[in-house]
């Protein structure tokens, strides 16, 4: 279509779109578009542009110039095709207007149906369909809707006249309502309106058609559309277009219907037509899941010859797209029409069965295969599933008491808790939560965010909770219709039990059981997932990058080895140190500490002396030498310090066996000592508070006995202990803490190699920030690594490496791979330190906020700044590999298992990343998607 | 000389060297090669190299091959020279073995003198010199000094020896010996050698001379060495050379004697012949302070021929060297020998008069003048005085007990502390203390180190004490004869008073006065200092960079002005909120600002949603909008909250106005509050336990009040408050706090330049580390600069910029400049962030040991670390000027008054640095050095 007026092209007619321009006419009228070209039935419409809604904003709220003549110009088109005329009493031509960004945000904004109806159009509705009631229920469906959306009375006044109508004349269904009922109801609407915004309703159609398409640009930023994108990570800045689209009635009869349909079963991937309709009914009754709707497979009885072509187009429309579709349709007198078609959201289960299918049917290759999977979603596969031994019994004891739609996978328990506010409340505190709705809308997103998982009444899988549920990949059981939810009492009864508020229960979004109780859950198992396993192996055959775990425990490292981590990238020792059985050990080394430490530091000295003086003087530093020596031996510290630490040598040596035997040979990179001692004691506060009421009862024994502990842990306390003595700075005030990891290590794989295992395990020094540190670390490394070999008869080889997390690190990366052998980024610390936030405080008392308010684009602590510590980090490995160019390069952080973050480390040249055994998947995946990625960009 | 064997040469005769040799010569071998070659009368000799020494060392403790060899030609060129021949019973040539290194180190290293005796050549000395006397102690000396030095035998055993024979002899004086008694305290001394060695004394000279040259190479290592060089910076490895030299004796009668010369007083900088001399005596004598020398001038009278040559040979030195030098000499027989001479150790007063002397007498140019002072030097003119008030009372009340020399210039009071151990304790425990000693000695230097001044009751001007405590800077007398010090008591007696350990004494080391009792000390002026104004005028001609202060006050900034300042380049308005009247309210506004912040953001937020929405709509937000108001309006927190914002907007005020009137149109660059708000709140700790009292004593009313206290402290505490919740965050989380300090500094400057006074304010945003803070802030003191606008009628120009403290921000510079103006280099916290360390742990926990050992060069907090920090400064710089050519760029942490770190800044090419004010001097000249030194390099 020619613009008229010279000005911008605000206005698509459906068959000037295509596919490609979801950025300027949105997902919905892309869609549209591609599938009238494809010959498809769509009603006759046109887009306005996502730029036109840009224009609206930047124009202070006003149609941008010519946008309003080229939407007059496209709806004479739809006249024309159509045969109807816009407001024609004798012919009404009717409308929706729905919103559509180039991103799906399934019912965060607006819609208006129905619109071009007033009184006298109205009557030509009732001429042309002889359905006075049909009309009728438009009409007052259209004024309820307009009134909501375009005049914003709360959708609650319409309700409330709507029941308490119903209520008078005893009517049970909405369908028991007659005409001359919904007549009045509309007399009564109109009354609301005009109460309520002091003014008539509007008649002319052209009005309403202005004022909705205002509505749906305005609704653009409305608060839980912005929730929304914030939570998705979708800009604001966007916009949405807004299609005009010919009515067609799903209402009109029982030869009429709606419903949505996926090429594909979005939950189980399954490849079959999967999807809900309704007889007789507009589309909003489906997806606000206030009905419960068929499945489509009964539609195939009941209208064979529509589900037929319905299935056909399904087809064409995978094989046109490439991908699953979820559709829109509407039959209107058995005449079928496509409403809408876009790429299914589907779970990750979905997600990965329908990838590898589509490789085996030939439709897409394996690369496509590994870009469809949002690696992220993957995590949901891993998501814990009920134990099933516990389920079981919970079975047993009649504990099962509903099966619901299993909207979403995975298992949870928690708590039901009746409202999304009080759901967030509790959430946030921690505790796990299942939010029970009758049905969910977009006012409980918030609710949602933090639940474990989500359980109502009503809806369908299509429904908002299922919707929104799997996109959050969030267990959810949708349309449990034997729960009777009593919003007032704040209970649900079922099966003869009723749950309070704050009553556990249990929910399993893959099968849609719900159980009272809670009932434990257990982790996943890879080898059982075919379709991920397979998907995995291809990622693994493209991806360059390696994917290592961060594993503490022989456990850990069984389940990172499962999930097909490559190696240990970090094994932190200190969480062994606080096992409940170590703890007084670690104390009674720690109290000692420092005296020892001095004492025999005092020691060395003279005996360092000694040894470089001339025989002929040695006589003089004899006395000394006694002296000092006496000391050490005489010490009480010295002596609690050296059986703590040999305490600790043998139980780490087991540790470490532990690991190493699961990890048969590939590497390990064990962590020296962390954390500041002072973790280890107990508070000073709650010392404080203890030796205080002691005083005060003049217990002073006891007191006298406490004092000295308090005192301990007061010389030890730290104003940012995050800044403070840990990492290698311990390890250099008391190199007996490090030497004695050190011995464990090389003791453990020295032993398990006699026996034939084999072994590689890398020694890695915290927390390093000047090579003069790793210097000294090295060297009693090497001190403790000869003492090994001395005694095992055999030399132990190892790699000897450090953290990068302390900007200094980074910024000096040359001179410390003169020392180190490999480098693993310790991202946790290193954003800590490049952007001065200890995450302790940050989150609670300003980040989370930053991040809402788009202050930061993400949490720096989830996904890796690449403008501060991203720019650090490159510098240090390009400097490290500058002196030395085998310079083995990992990371370390939790951003080791974040989708964006692996990119990053793939584009930065890193060798490995390292993460929780649970996201080994994760990363692997966004390890193969980072080299595509790469592999499209050096095309 | 040749060198025999085609080996290196590590021999250099005194003809064979220069003073530019100082590298391989040591200073004192240098000087006496320049001598030599000058024609000055020096004994003949020879070097050898620091080569050799380092050597040494590398070869396990040996001689280096071929030394040995060179040493026995050179002696043989000696010999020739003097005639005499080394071990020669008949006429025995007399050797002293010295220590020298590039850099004086006095006192630090070993001296043997005397060698070549033995018993058969002692014969020969009495028979040349008729004097057995002399000669018998000239070998018991030898003896002695060789015993401690080379035998490494507790040199009080001697002397014990020495003092039991002179009590049993009834000898009061060591003069009072006979040669008959120094020959039997000889046998002793033998006996002694026997007892403690297990051998002979060694009689063959060639040994002695062996040994001798080995010992002066250990004396390098040994521990006064390493600690002196450790704490002044010079390297461990640049070694020692070691000088033989021709005896000649001081103590030959009294046509001889010895002394050291300044070519000027190197106390005071006057241009005349300053030092001390002993008649009769070696010079040892003099340095050691054992006995109280002759001021320089009395030998103009005794010796009036010798003292003009020396007058002649110093101005030939100083002509020649273009400096002040400190000359030693030695009068044998009526004929003068100069034994060393190397520049003058001089006292900041003394430095700074000579090097503008220098210039007015047209041997220095005043780039040369400005590079002969430290500019850490200056620091020491900039000392506090006795307050005179407080002196004259002082006077008057009789405590002014003593007067001794005026070693080292500067006031100081403090405890009178006996020992250096003890010195060393209370020192670092933050005490003041006044080193006091009979004498001090090289084992004293850690004392000397942490004291206030030292005061000694023995010793000259160049005694060790004195010419120590004029290197460090500190206050000295010395000399003080009227001074009883009974050691085992602890105490001196004086003019009748007694002062016990930890007695409270003052001196001054410009007058050499001292007094019991306390008195005050004042803040100098350097509009007095006539000759430092000088220099620093001529150091502002040469330098580039800008010298501000770091002020708060009106009163810091005079100083600032009075010492050069050209600008503020830090008012840190938090420091005016902890003075003692504005606590309470600046604590009513902490605990009132987070409730009033949500309810004034929720109405912000309802009136932001009202005026956006369309006026039809607007209705059904009204009543939120009064809800919301109302909330606002009834609250106490937010009263309580807006009326201490109102309170300190005043008070604020007017503190800006203080210091815009000072600094009268100079820029003034205020940062806004930066510290966690709980810094300004009662300890959480005291709390704690007054509750637990409180409620342990069943108080319940008080602890119904304490609690809410509590609670709110509770809640603001920090795990780590330098990454916590402060600065800019600050800033954005309670804004209202930002913008009353912005009405403030504009308010404040707008009503000054009404009243016609020049004001250029900058406003500094602390703590950021992305763009999006920055520009929040910014908007929100523009909204604050509008107000300041309409309310005054006038606009209020300012600068905006920013602290670059975070990594983040100096990596994203390029970004940070689009808004900011100018930067500030916070790099106190950038050192804390780019190290990762807490400086209020770090330095108490383990920094101080890692400047200690080595392992960092410097502490980071005082010398900019340029490897890392300087690094990320360098990169934040040029990406900032990037993007903005112009952006002006400062410093503002401590660094900005540390020579080296300015030199830094120059190099770095910023515009300013800011320090305290009393630092001022010291950057200009370190700033004006900087620029010097890039004209050397540009060159």
């Amino acid at each position: 279509m020619a613009t008229t007026t010279g000005a911008k092209k605000w206005v698509f007619l459906f068959p000037e779109g295509n596919a490609q321009m979801r950025d300027t006419l949105g997902g919905k009228g892309a869609g549209l578009s591609e599938m009238t070209n494809a010959g498809l039935p769509v009603p006759p419409g046109f887009t306005i542009t996502t730029d036109a809604c840009r224009a609206f904003y930047t124009e202070g709220r006003q149609f941008p110039p010519g946008m309003w003549q080229q939407v007059l110009d496209a709806m004479q088109v739809v006249e024309k095709e159509t045969g109807k005329k816009f407001g024609d009493p004798a012919n009404p031509l009717l409308v929706s207007v729905r919103s559509g960004a180039k991103f799906s945000m399934p019912g965060m904004m607006d819609t208006v149906l129905n619109l071009g109806l007033n009184a006298e159009t109205l009557h030509g509705l009732i001429k042309l369909t002889g359905n006075d009631r049909f009309a009728y229920d438009a009409y007052r469906r259209f004024i309820q809707m307009f009134g909501k959306i375009v005049l914003d009375i709360e959708g609650s006044k319409f309700e409330k006249i709507f029941d308490s109508y119903k209520e008078r004349v005893g009517a049970k269904y909405d369908t028991d309502l007659t005409a001359d009922d919904l007549k009045k109801i509309e007399v009564e609407y109109k009354e609301l309106v005009r109460r309520e915004t002091g003014r008539e309703f509007p008649e002319d159609p052209y009005e309403q058609l202005r004022l909705s398409i205002q509505a749906v640009f305005a609704s653009w930023m409305n608060k839980r559309a912005m929730d929304y994108r914030n939570f998705h990570k979708i800009p604001h800045d966007l916009g949405t277009a807004v299609n005009i689209v010919t009515m067609v009635f799903g209402n009109m009869g029982t030869d009429s219907g709606t419903g949505v349909a996926f090429t594909r079963d979005p939950a189980t991937g399954e490849d079959k037509l999967y999807g809900e309709y309704l007889v007789n009914a507009q589309g909003e009754d489906v997806v606000a899941g206030i009905r419960t709707p068929q499945k489509i497979a009964t539609m195939g009885n009941e209208m064979p010859g529509l589900y037929k072509e319905l299935e056909q187009i399904a087809e064409k429309l995978e094989r046109h797209y490439r991908d699953a579709q979820d559709m829109e349709f509407t039959i209107e007198r058995g005449k079928l029409y496509m409403l809408q078609t876009r790429s299914a959201k589907r779970t990750a289960q979905a997600a990965v069965k329908i990838a590898v299918d589509m490789v085996r049917q030939g439709l897409i290759s394996k690369e496509e295969a590994l870009q469809r999977v949002e690696p992220n979603q993957i995590y949901q596969l891993l998501l814990p599933r009920f134990d099933p031994a516990a389920k079981t019994r919970a079975e047993k004891e009649g504990r099962l008491v509903a099966k619901g739609l299993n909207a979403s996978p995975g298992a949870a328990m928690g708590k039901a808790i009746f409202d999304a506010d009080k759901a967030e409340e509790l959430g946030n505190a921690g505790q796990a939560v299942i939010l029970t709705r009758p049905e969910t809308n977009p006012d409980d997103v918030h609710g949602m965010l933090v639940a474990r998982g989500i359980l109502t009444a009503r809806g369908g899988a299509t429904s908002h909770a299922a919707v929104v549920a799997r996109g959050l990949g969030k267990p959810c059981v949708a349309g449990c219709e034997a729960l009777k939810v009593d919003m007032e009492r704040r209970q649900f009864t079922v099966d003869g039990v009723t749950v309070r508020e704050g009553d556990e229960i249990s929910i399993d979004g893959s099968t849609g059981e719900v159980f009272v109780g809670a009932i434990p859950t257990i982790e996943p198992n890879l080898a059982e997932e075919k379709d991920l396993s397979q998907l995995l192996e291809w990622a693994n055959e493209v991806k360059r990058l390696g994917v290592w775990a961060n594993a503490d425990y022989p456990r850990d490292a069984q389940n990172a080895v499962n999930f097909g981590a490559e190696g240990i990238g970090l094994c932190r020792t200190e969480h062994m140190f606080f096992e409940e059985d170590r703890l007084p050990v670690v104390r009674q080394m720690i109290l000692a500490a420092s005296e020892a430490t001095i004492l025999e530091e005092q020691l060395a000295r003279v005996q360092e002396e000694y040894d470089k003086a001339s025989p002929d003087s040695r006589a003089a530093i004899d006395k000394r030498l006694a002296e000092a020596r006496g000391k050490v031996e005489g010490s009480e510290s010295v002596r609690r310090y050296r059986e703590a630490l040999n305490t600790l040598e043998q139980t780490q040596k087991s540790d470490f066996k532990g690991i190493f035997k699961v990890m048969a040979g590939r590497p390990v990179v064990i962590r020296l000592l962390d954390p500041p001692l002072h973790e280890f004691l107990p508070s000073y506060e709650e010392l404080l508070v203890e030796t205080t009421e002691l005083r005060m009862q003049g217990k002073t024994k006891e007191l006298a006995e406490k004092e000295p502990l308090l005192r301990a842990v007061a010389t030890m306390r730290e104003a940012n202990p995050m800044l403070g003595l840990r990492g290698c700075r311990l390890g250099i005030m008391f190199p007996a803490i490090y030497e004695m990891q050190v011995r464990a290590i090389l003791t453990a794989a020295g032993e398990l190699e006699a026996e034939g295992v084999p072994v590689h395990p890398e020694i890695m020094i915290p927390l390093v920030g000047h090579i003069n540190e790793l210097n000294i670390v090295r060297d009693s490394t090497q001190k403790a690594a000869a003492a090994v070999t001395e005694k095992l008869g055999r030399t132990v080889s190892y790699k000897f490496g450090t953290m990068i997390e302390i900007p200094r690190a980074a910024l000096t990366a040359d001179q410390i791979a003169e020392t180190a052998e490999f480098f693993s980024f310790g991202t946790n610390d290193l954003t800590q330190t490049v952007f001065g936030f200890s995450r302790d405080d940050a989150e609670g008392k300003f980040l989370l906020q930053y991040v809402e308010r788009g202050i930061l684009p993400e949490n720096p602590f989830q996904v890796l700044d690449r403008g501060g510590v991203g720019k650090l980090l490159r510098m240090g490995v390009e400097a490290g590999r500058k002196t030395r160019p085998d310079l083995k390069v990992g990371i370390c952080g939790e951003h080791g298992g974040e989708p964006s973050s692996v990119e990053f480390c793939h584009q930065a040249g890193l060798n490995y990343v390292s993460c929780s055994p649970f996201r080994v998947p994760i990363a692997r995946l966004a390890a193969a998607q980072a080299a595509l990625a790469q592999v499209e960009r050096d095309r």
